[in-house]
């Protein structure tokens, strides 16, 4: 099969129907380096809800991505064999129902070899998605957001909402917290202690204003430091860029990341071992003109580029052979 | 207490803490004839989640109501002590306990003596406010929608979402099918079936087409009917009216109510036991320009007014002199 | 000069600086028949100001008119020397002194011996309009709106709002209470008495309940025989149209005209000796999609078109011969 | 292969890959009764353009169809075989080639022997589909429209416009001007001959204005006789439906049609004999809230309706039993 | 009293009727330290109006605030006694009693002993609050906007605009100008000497040139030594943000701060003798996503940190006993 | 002629029909130094067209440009004649036809001695204003822009379309590829090798990230010493700023230029001679608020600013006495 996007030069990009990044749309994983799904799911969200229309506009909007990384050189669907596999299965009105599928669909990915590319849906679908992903051991975590997410309950002791998802990932082994960064975390709290279970886990908490004045490239040597060579999860809540670039989300807090040192951060992930990701907290209802499904796009695509080097990589020039 | 609503030609209507129809906040139902309240909760919206968000923009858009009705000439705060209640506790994020606490914030209210007047929420928040309001005996039913739902379930046996209270408030015996209509059913259906349950329960299903031929004067007659003498609960679905001037909900169906039929069909609600009323599925982030707001506020204005006039009839003189 | 718009069919409508119907812009009235005009004022507004912006947004979406009633087959720029004289002198922090500066700009296209034809602003525009157009004696008027806008006062005592003008005008002597109809009246009043000090004073206020009873061509009879042969002006409130076609307005009114029933009404002017009109309360900053801007440009071009046959029928066969 | 539509009570709403009406996405129209097909292509328009991207959010909002009609019983997903082929190949800057491609594509439809039924894209794009529709001979017109399109040329003696398909649909025989019927035509007009050449063909113009006078049913009777038993072709503009309803539409007229009226219409084309049909106009860079494109997806389905039926009708008993 | 906000870990944000950062309403200022009032009024707007609409969005979007600034660590909340003491009474019509009802209103809480905390309403608001801050001695000024504000009149020698509160009051020995200092002023001027009247009085006008060349902690250093030691009034006009970060508002001006940098700037308000201070300007009719009236509600909440810790600062350790 | 704006202390800015910075609607450029026109054509618009209604809502948001620019004091229409043109003659369904008639228009400007200032319309409209520019030499470029717009065909071996503009100017030997400088490119690009055509003729093509690690002084250092001394045209595509910025554009990119970097690079054009300038790309139907055409006036009152300087030292001081 032609892993290959359809070509804008001969299909213009309002035409056809959508999928990631024009790729084709698959079964399942089946024979993938990496899977592009989407999880349609806003189950945890404790404000705005909209998330969960999240998949089809960042689909939409991926039309404007092309073959090519500008600055890297990186052609990642030459380097990797990449699809869109559909949306996983959901539950919209069912909490534990739609995590157990959640986890399945992530699970059955992960099994068919497959790196997961998840778009979301809210933050707390990374906690299913990590079940899957950290089946046999902890991974490692960068995570760039605005928000912690590791309260602890909320509507008495409701412990799932997007808001707690990293310390359940903590208490259920999926995350190592020595080995977690979160990168972008501003706006006002609800305790002055908030972000000290975190700390306590030994879960680096880097603040916004600490990211402004040491800038993107120091920050994420400090980030490849925390995660070292063990097997990783990237997590971009597109909260943590800035409401004016990506009004379209549950809970925006002004004085986030431009696009610019977003896209910069996530480049500079080269090395990880990144055993799958996701850009989540794309809310459509609250979008104006596509902003931020188009950042949440072009994130997805910054993502699979450095992704792609590290699959082609493993595989070697013998492997490179075999996908042309 | 003075209930009335703030006066614009004191203090414009874009000043001020927002609250239904201008009038005072108060704490609780006690006093009250007539207890307007929101029901912040979308937990059974099975596509476009966003009713959650209604209160408060029916509240902002309520300000533009006034205080006669300049048909029936019903001054609904002399005839009657109205007032907002606040906002319902809920749960995004379980819906069982959501729906707990919504039949125990009604039920406070019912025992407090006032008529509930409810701004959703989605509709299976009907549901609760039911069985809040049917505790002692199954109560009448006019129901406005595009939907019957009466639904059995969904993703996989789930029996509660805002597709199905309606079956539910009947196999509870909440509702009395026999005393039940509803109006304005439209749009393609899962199932040639679909209405098969609802009518072999002696539910009265009045399609859109029949409205249309038949006028709103005979509808409501039938409706009145139907309902007889009995205790009656009202629940207006704001898709019963037409997408273009309630764009703002969660399944939009084109060929709707235009809010000029709608407000003929309540006005036309006199002399019905009015026991408690809703109305719900206003989902600001869908609306545009406050519409479906504005709309939905008109049509809990239009209720109010024959509300209290039932309420003051059944006061009798005595008990208006008590009022001034 | 050839008062001609520019034909779509050459320069498209998206094409050129924006007047009125694309017509000439000249500097002022001298030798026209009809002047357009623009009104950027909204100083009288009691709650959601904008209107100042209608005229700009009314000419650009005047760009779709073109040249043909397709009912009536009136051609009304070959009937009639109508052009854009641009904007009238305003000042938006001055009451007093905006209202005198509309009457003075008013006047001066009164005295040029062109009928005016004004683009709101809001509604307290038209007091001023009705200064210069009544110098000489009170009018018969058509005013379509959902407000009577025969208020007293506001906010202690000011008796100028866009409340107010009708209340004054008949005070002033500006207008014949008893050729006067208001159409269209409709939701919730201040006061049960609100409408008798209009009704006291021999108008007649036509509610829109009774306008949806009797329909359109007998309440255009009704009206027709009010104001009668007399001098007559119509003012246009785009807030008489229903909300979900005219959503940009200040004060919204569910249960409004169709734009098909306004149409018609215009259409049954025919007779009436119209010495000016308004299009009035078109608020871009609420506005979605140019619907209202689109509604108010159409109902001027209908006015237009029955005004200008009314020019051609007063100069009969000789004029038109001098027209061509 | 079963060509079903994806359960909305399994899979919610907003989950999955859109295609038109939830159907299968397949390769090409091969054993299929109806094929159903987007043409993003706009080349066509004189003013505002953005029709090319309909196809896209007219299989967003389809999702909100289902599977039975709910006032004829109609199942047209058991009565025929239906499926969304996919967009036709389109060339957006070149206007010959654009329309040569949309020629070939249905013309592959037509060859498979399935009914043709497209989501526009501008009126233009009815051209091309009628060259390949009506190859071997004539065919009957339904047309809804706002503009009756029927000009002759444009900026130069330009022949192909959104304004001028059916003017040349006549002159190549691919329409029987006798067997045509326009419904729904208003708004101001370019020359006051602008509708004669079309009544000069044969062709029966209906303005909204009689439309609104006799009503659907009568108006659709006219139609039915006119285009007798012989093949039909429907085209649905979506302007003509009032803005309001449709507001992202290039070139908007107060004063159209109801979606109720509009569905009504559809409904009763029962009878016809439709060997192709269309949905154009929809432009979302103009739409509000989906509006425009929820009413788009609601009248194809409709149309899906009708033909189905048909496509029953025509192949009896045994053919049903084959479907089953 | 408890002056808490409602905890969005039990009421979600979207729920209860909305005030000042979830803090309870109260009817006048007394017992307080800091007073959270509205001004909704913009009676001094030359172009576009709408900040008469602001303090209901602030309100809104101010349920996005927590109770603890997660830089500095300040609990405003358990430093100070603070509340939302409503909107003032204001005059939409009349320019001179809506700036006396605006000084009456600020006068109150100043008597009360409160801080006055306004949110706007347009710029010349700022005008009247002066008037009731300053009563006893003119102020030092700390003015963030795009515009300096010093003109002299407008449309005819009209002293009082949003264009000239700063030259009124140092006119009116409100503002003492050798401690005022503007910031960010940029875009076009009227005239060349626009800026010199503010210099020759002793005012630093900065323009974000500088701003940007210089850095925030250098500038704010400047302006702390400008004002010094003395009462100062802060005054935030949510123009000085970028139009993208801040698009609601009457006169955007492109290259304006980012929120990063305005919140930076706020924060180095620490020692400063705050006596008053307010966020104008957040006109949300021409809002897009909220985001002028979260960034305006954040900004106040950044102002109500930094006064909260000089009201304990000042209080001791004995007041501090006292709050708990 | 007076070529002054309309003073917006006696005109409110939102008053009188919309030109160019609200300059003199002129009916040619004969005795003007500075023709601004608009392009309203997107003919070669390969995605989301639009930016034919570009010029209308430049136009509009232009009244927000006052006569003086605050850094640099230039007073541009006091050095130089300056109006507005109106806009070019378009063909929006014929390609050649359009590039011809923009081609006439421009050259009538240029012969007329003035120099040509165009707001478009999409990329493809700079073709042929070059065609007119450089009629007798090729010029240099300076060229702000996401895209390098040197591919070479789309759809089947089409030469022209707003990706390929400069491949065919250099081809035609309208541009001297080694005096072109293009700024700001970004995005993922169709092919590893598409930059290198460009490069491969001289041209200097500089990314995004290039241009952040450098500056905007050493960037713009670099781009006056590439185009040196000679005659050159300045061509600004508005995706050359962030999406959040100027999201109304058809290809957004995120990571863009922001305003303020924007503004500084024009600024230090100066010394450049400047023969003719763009502003292009500005698509409203995709615009928020207002935002995109907010930008785009900006952007060309800072290109006037730095032309009329120019064209004031070419005259000298005799010439400025004959302005005066």
């Amino acid at each position: 099969m032609n892993y290959q996007p359809v070509d804008a030069a001969v299909v213009p990009r309002f035409a056809g129907v959508s999928t990631f990044m024009r790729l084709p749309l698959v079964a399942d994983a089946a024979g993938l380096d990496i899977a592009l799904f989407g999880i349609p799911w806003d189950g945890g969200t404790t404000n705005r809800a909209g998330a969960r229309h999240g998949p089809r506009e960042v689909r939409s909007q991926s039309s404007l991505m092309r073959r090519v990384h500008h600055v890297s050189g990186i052609e990642p669907f030459s380097l990797a064999r990449i699809a869109d596999v559909g949306d996983l299965s959901v539950n919209p009105i069912d909490l534990q129902d739609g995590m157990a599928r959640i986890e399945a669909g992530v699970g059955a990915i992960v099994e068919a070899g497959a790196i997961p590319l998840g778009i979301g849906g809210d933050h707390l679908t990374t906690l299913p998605v990590l079940r899957a992903v950290a089946r046999r051991r902890p991974v490692g975590l960068i995570h760039f957001d605005a928000h912690s997410d590791t309260n602890d309950t909320y509507f008495g002791n409701n412990p799932y909402t997007h808001g707690t998802p990293f310390r359940r990932a903590v208490e259920e082994g999926l995350v190592d917290p020595k080995r977690t960064i979160q990168i972008g975390i501003r706006g006002s709290i609800y305790d002055p202690g908030e972000h000290d279970w975190a700390r306590a886990q030994g879960i680096r908490v880097l603040y916004m204003e600490e990211f402004v004045s040491r800038g993107p490239v120091e920050v994420m040597a400090e980030a490849r430091r925390i995660v070292g060579e063990g097997a990783t999860y990237v997590s971009f809540d597109i909260d943590s860029i800035d409401p004016s670039m990506a009004p379209g989300t549950g809970t925006p807090e002004i004085g986030g990341f431009s696009t610019r040192e977003a896209q910069q951060m996530v480049r500079l992930l080269e090395g990880v071992d990144i055993v799958g990701a996701d850009v989540v907290e794309v809310s459509p209802p609250f979008d104006v003109a596509g902003l931020t499904a188009l950042a949440g796009a072009t994130m997805a695509f910054e993502l699979v580029c450095v992704i792609a080097r590290a699959v082609a990589a493993r595989r070697g020039p013998a492997g490179a052979a075999a996908m042309a």
